[in-house]
């Protein structure tokens, strides 16, 4: 479908998300039970007792879908109306897959003092906030402010669904290539908000030779023109204090994970990988490097975030479990445990994985419990 | 039902509105359409265009119920999770009688530029909003910045869906009495956000003699204790310049018409009155005098905001046909005339007015279609 019979589709459709009564307003005595006079006593009940709004109220199975629109994974910063369809799509995502009540919030600034004020104000009717397409470096700042000062799981979808669902695929990679995937030399392509957090979930699971790089090369100890996001960085990735751009990265490297844009992967670079290599090409809509291509140049095993081709890590396989385990287990802040624990079980739902399949289909039923119950 | 089992039924029905997926996701080829690749193109397209939001996204047909908790009717200042449960509750009634997705917020601020702040940076999503139990004179300020700054129709329904229904019944109890609506002497106790709109509309629509009390007495030009908001009441109400408490604005009036408390009218205020007297007592949950005593004490039409006593006036007999209307024919601003309109549409549901029956019921299903017409 190309873009023109998209947007004729979108414009059909509508809204992808309504509302819908979980109790019928027939006779004047439900008016009276859940609008006035009845509604006062449930108000005057939860004035007193706050913490009772999860149980008898639509804070017992919501979270708003909150962006700025300020970094679209390949549209860049293209603001709330262009933010809007994404979010509703999660907002959908999260009903189909999860049956959680998830309303999309796009927001018209880009202060980071703001949105923390705005996010904090409206989260008394919401069970958990995912934010969304928020650039790095602001998104971290954002995310742990928000987190130590609300009582509801915050998550930052590009960081931590994206990690996740990246060492989930990591696990079985290693397997089908029969490496321990602990020892694994991994290059991440892209040092944002999705890069930073595969880096950090990668290392707390145990992997310790990463190497980052931002667009002016790999990230080590010393670099002149790091932030204070990208310094802390160093302190725990590039062990081998390696500097230079991606070719000198990707020498003898066993996996290669792209979160960055369209054909910066070259054969070149997947040839000079140490045997058996594995690239995941995770830009959207056009990876790092094309499957086939990936394949020809020596890879043993390929992924991308996209529908048509074999292993799509997307977070899409993470964030509905993530939300539909914090809300049913009274979970206030989603940690790392919960993230590796969710990793490992979105990993073992693939028996025996194979170059072809590290990773659970979208549509697989299992993997939304199996992520939920490592969220307690 | 008393207040313990209102809770327990809450509790037992936890949301009463949740969301529904209007496209289901039954293929990897609807992910590809309805989320990644295809929604890019929607992103890309309203990036350009965000005037196409009405068309292709959630913002067709979603109306926000925004409330800070500041003035609950009847319980005040109780804050965002007292407020919850009746936000929910229009949200219910907007999807059973309107068809429309409104979705609650409450806000934990009561500042009123925060709100106006918050209200504004939200808004991109919705296609209209619903303030609610805000406390005047803030409301007042804040409705109409927002109105003056969005481009989307702004409505605070304690305001304005009160005034439509007012005038609507007054129409109507008006041919009961036989007298002319516009020769009308209104007494108004409670000089709120309700108070204050009733009044605007109703001399809006030529009633000339009208007296407003808020807690001091009768409100009249040079009360040296005035706001600034009621000092531009006494621009156009109380001509006669009645100075005194609520027995001296009754004696001889033919409109009473409650927007204060429990009780506050006596039977000995009705009996002052002119004959044929008309009582709109509309205290929520309890009146400012029991249609029994006001009947007996002489009044001809008598309505509360009950369901369970005959002529029950309340707005949701305007706010879902508002927003319908708003949503339908595109309106960006709900003006005065719209809502004169709207309250002439709605009286004249009622062919032949009686005591018992000057407005439509809450079920009659003709009110959200007329109400909606009147607004273009």
């Amino acid at each position: 479908m190309n873009a023109k019979n998209i947007v004729t589709a979108y414009k059909k459709q509508g809204a992808r998300v309504e509302t819908r009564a979980r109790v019928k307003l027939k006779e004047k005595k439900d008016f009276s039970l859940w609008y006035t006079p009845g509604v006062g006593a449930a108000a005057l009940h939860l004035t007193k007792h706050p913490e009772d709004a999860r149980k008898m109220s639509i804070k017992k199975n919501s979270v708003a879908v909150i962006s700025d629109g300020s970094a679209v994974l390949g549209l860049g910063n293209i603001g709330p109306y262009g933010a809007l369809p994404i979010m509703e799509g999660k907002a959908h995502i999260f009903k189909e897959v999860a049956g959680i009540d998830a309303w999309p919030i796009v927001l018209d600034t880009q202060d980071p003092d703001e949105i923390v004020r705005i996010v904090k104000a409206i989260a008394p009717a919401f069970g958990g906030i995912n934010l969304e397409d928020i650039s790095a470096p602001r998104c971290f700042d954002i995310e742990q402010r928000l987190i130590k000062e609300l009582n509801i799981p915050v998550m930052h979808d590009d960081q931590h669904g994206t990690a996740v669902v990246v060492l989930a695929g990591l696990i079985n990679a290693a397997k089908v290539v029969k490496k321990d995937y602990k020892k694994l030399k991994v290059v991440i392509n892209g040092a944002g908000a999705a890069g930073t957090a595969v880096a950090r979930l990668l290392f707390a699971a145990g992997v310790k030779d990463i190497i980052l790089l931002d667009r002016a090369g790999t990230i080590y100890a010393g670099r002149s023109d790091l932030n204070a996001y990208k310094t802390e960085l160093t302190t725990f990735t590039n062990p081998r204090g390696v500097c230079g751009d991606l070719a000198e990265a990707m020498r003898g490297a066993d996996v290669f994970i792209g979160l960055s844009g369209k054909g910066l992967l070259k054969a070149g670079h997947v040839a000079s990988m140490a045997p058996r290599g594995i690239v995941f090409a995770m830009a959207n809509p056009d990876p790092e490097i094309l499957p086939d291509k990936a394949k020809k140049a020596g890879a043993a095993v390929v992924a991308t975030g996209r529908s048509d081709y074999p292993n799509q890590i997307n977070n899409a396989l993470v964030f509905p479990g993530m939300f539909r385990g914090a809300l049913d287990h009274g979970v206030k802040k989603i940690t790392e445990k919960n993230k590796l624990r969710a990793a490992r079980a979105l990993a073992t739902l693939i028996k025996n994985p194979t170059a072809e399949k590290v990773i659970p289909d979208l549509l697989d039923s299992r993997v939304v419990k199996a992520v939920a119950r490592a969220v307690h």
